[in-house]
């Protein structure tokens, strides 16, 4: 995918709140969601961001103001989930971006029949994007794994094959939801270190991650590979990603089969999906330092080391019930960027499928939790308090080694770069309730 | 759930094929699969095995001879997939179960109405029974973790929570493929142990895991949890389920979060699923050894202590493509019975929901290699050649470590007690094709 017209800094739009230089939602991002108004019956349908608006999909079709694949395209983005017009593949995927990039352009004829598509976002509430048949959870970030491995295994902390396979496992799909989930906090076995047995009982260690999610587009057959260099076909858009760790509940199951009860309880995603060309501008030559092995060739490519990297910042806070009692802000915990992943979005569905294992459109990749190199930049409070030894002061009077009950994260993301427009992915929130 | 008049070993049919004593569908039996005729681009649709026919359940729902509950499940289980029907609960499986009892036996007032209905089984073909939302893979042989774990942790097989959590693992949906899939080889990163660094290539150690699969009927809300004894209001019923594993991929790979390449490239089911209720007469009492740690309070119950085991017998068997050259039969590799199982199904259920995680209708846990006490009761090549080491004489001049291009791995599973019917699951079947 190259740079085109839609990318365009000096881009405006006739929406007048998506020119603020605030906004995460641009005409130079336009990420897609399914929606309907909040509290109401309706079906809900795709739409797209635009400053602090919707553009209602399905309205828009009806409109017959686009024609050929955007219109096509259009009429699959405004069904009840996006997994149809997922599956249609980048060029699909990009007449319609072009097609609403020029609609809602400033001096754009359609100016007067797309206002009536617009609904505030102030007024929607949200649904998962689309069907998530599978969900495989990376393990991207070598400082993440390396603090992790350090606490789980002090003698042995980054493991043999970390640098050559990009590590992932499968995650449970069902209890994926979107921003403003709640969830009760997780039972289970745990066993302290210097215990004979197991006891059960609600979580003691309960943890965020920070993520991004990557959204499939055009599936792959049984049995057929995706070449790294064609990943960009299959890659729809991105997400944040909240991977709720319960750390207790993963130590004592977690060998030799992965984890299970210690992530499956819920998963957070943020309602809009920034679309993988939206994100072109802020890609970046990949590396690999000269002294770690070099990929395997299945997983080398002059394209992947030209632009594999992707500059998406990151972060995430926490606020606390103290804190919406008082009406003082949530506390940042921490901030990344997914630019220092050790593997490439294109490596992850390079590997993912080369013994033939087949992706659905809407299946779902989670990056795995993006810690950077410095301690202060981890993505889970496991790392931030190093494992429950450091108490992270909140600000307000409150610290914390793990969540409380009452606890609500929110992660944000955006991307900046010079020459380009500052564009968001809105906000990823979920909050914690007492056991059951 | 009880006995009742369904389980009666007096009854026969007047489908006469289900009377020779030999079939694995006798009347007692009545398993459900989506079919249509082979070759045809027919919808599939729900039918019940009965002898060597199908009663196609879109046939049925249309003579209006059901009422009531049982003709609610009817209809539902007469669409494309049974996932509606598997969500209704057991008050509409049983009745359908019956009402389907009662028109096929012998003297049945719709018998003339329902042989419009049957379609023989040979001329059929099958799809997945449902969609797979989730596939859950636990490891409830204590005998395949030793052995496997003696393979790959020496000094190390079993790990100290094995007898406290049902051990399990998500896995990949999508690679979910119906009896007669065939698959590449799949390739991957392998290590010799001796070696500094992974190759690439065909794997070289593929092997089957013989499982049964359990499909989830009623689902639960995201936060609530299934207890032990409720757990038959949530079981559908059982298929046989072939894991297949690429053992050199896993070996690399599988530290710290789990087998992935080594497992997703395909997995295969056999068409028909046996209920839970038709299982009835095949419980057992589920013991512990009194030198094992008992269950936490939430794995345990008179309930469970009295019919939590289940003795499914099940063997496997690899037909060679020298075996079809000459017409020669497969080649039965082992034998073994879910009855020897450390957990039983209500725990698996038990387990997986206690933190809160939801299953939806559709939804399959795998029982793990269903390996019995004895070295020739294991259910995978790796046991059998003992990683490896030892070649399994074929009785044709042929040997296996693992498997072949060409191989064929069939399973059977059936069940027999005295007093009752012996009823059977058919045959679970797939390909290894040569790698891509």
């Amino acid at each position: 995918m190259q740079l085109n017209e839609t990318h365009d800094i000096n881009l405006t739009s006739w929406v007048s709140s998506a020119n603020d230089g605030k906004t995460d939602f641009p005409i130079q991002n336009l990420p897609f969601a399914t929606f309907r108004r909040a509290g109401s019956s309706e079906a809900f349908r795709g739409g797209v961001a635009i400053g602090d608006q919707v553009v209602d999909l399905a309205v828009v079709a009806k409109l017959g103001i686009f024609s050929g694949l955007a219109q096509e395209a259009l009429e699959a983005a405004s069904q009840t989930s996006l997994n149809a017009f997922m599956a249609m593949g980048q060029a699909h995927w990009s007449a319609l971006r072009l097609a609403l990039s020029q609609a809602l352009r400033t001096g754009s004829e359609h100016e007067q029949a797309l206002s009536d598509a617009l609904i505030a976002q102030a007024k929607v509430e949200y649904d998962l994007p689309c069907h998530i048949g599978d969900y495989t959870d990376f393990y991207t970030s070598i400082y993440h794994a390396t603090a992790v491995g350090s606490l789980f295994r002090p003698d042995n902390p980054l493991l043999p094959n970390y640098k050559w396979v990009p590590i992932g496992y499968h995650g449970r799909a069902s209890s994926i939801g979107v921003s403003g989930q709640t969830f009760p906090r997780p039972k289970g076995q745990t066993k302290a270190p210097d215990a004979d047995t197991p006891t059960f009982g609600p979580c003691k260690r309960l943890d965020y991650e920070l993520e991004l999610g990557i959204y499939l587009g055009k599936g792959n057959a049984l049995g057929e590979s995706i070449a790294l260099d064609d990943a960009d076909e299959h890659v729809f858009g991105f997400c944040l990603f909240n991977d709720w760790s319960a750390r207790d509940l993963q130590a004592w199951e977690y060998q030799p089969l992965g984890p299970f009860l210690a992530k499956n309880f819920a998963s957070t995603v943020s309602p809009w999906v920034v679309t993988n060309e939206a994100l072109v501008p802020y890609r970046l030559a990949w590396t690999r330092d000269e002294s770690d092995p070099q990929p395997l060739e299945y997983l080398e490519s002059t394209k992947n080391r030209e632009q594999g990297a992707l500059d998406i910042q990151m972060d995430v806070a926490v606020e606390t019930e103290k804190m919406r009692a008082e009406g003082t802000p949530a506390a940042k915990l921490s901030q990344s960027s997914f630019k220092h992943s050790y593997w490439t979005v294109a490596q992850m569905v390079a590997h993912h499928t080369v013994n033939g294992c087949n992706f659905n459109a809407g299946d779902m990749l989670g990056s795995g939790t993006q810690s950077g190199p410095e301690h202060e930049e981890a993505g889970s409070l496991l790392e931030l308090s190093r494992g429950g030894k450091e108490s992270l002061d909140l600000g307000n009077g409150e610290s914390r080694k793990f969540l409380e009950d009452g606890d609500t994260v929110i992660m944000r993301g955006w991307c900046e770069k010079q020459g380009f427009a500052r564009i968001g992915f809105g906000e990823c929130r979920a909050t914690v309730l007492p056991a059951n």
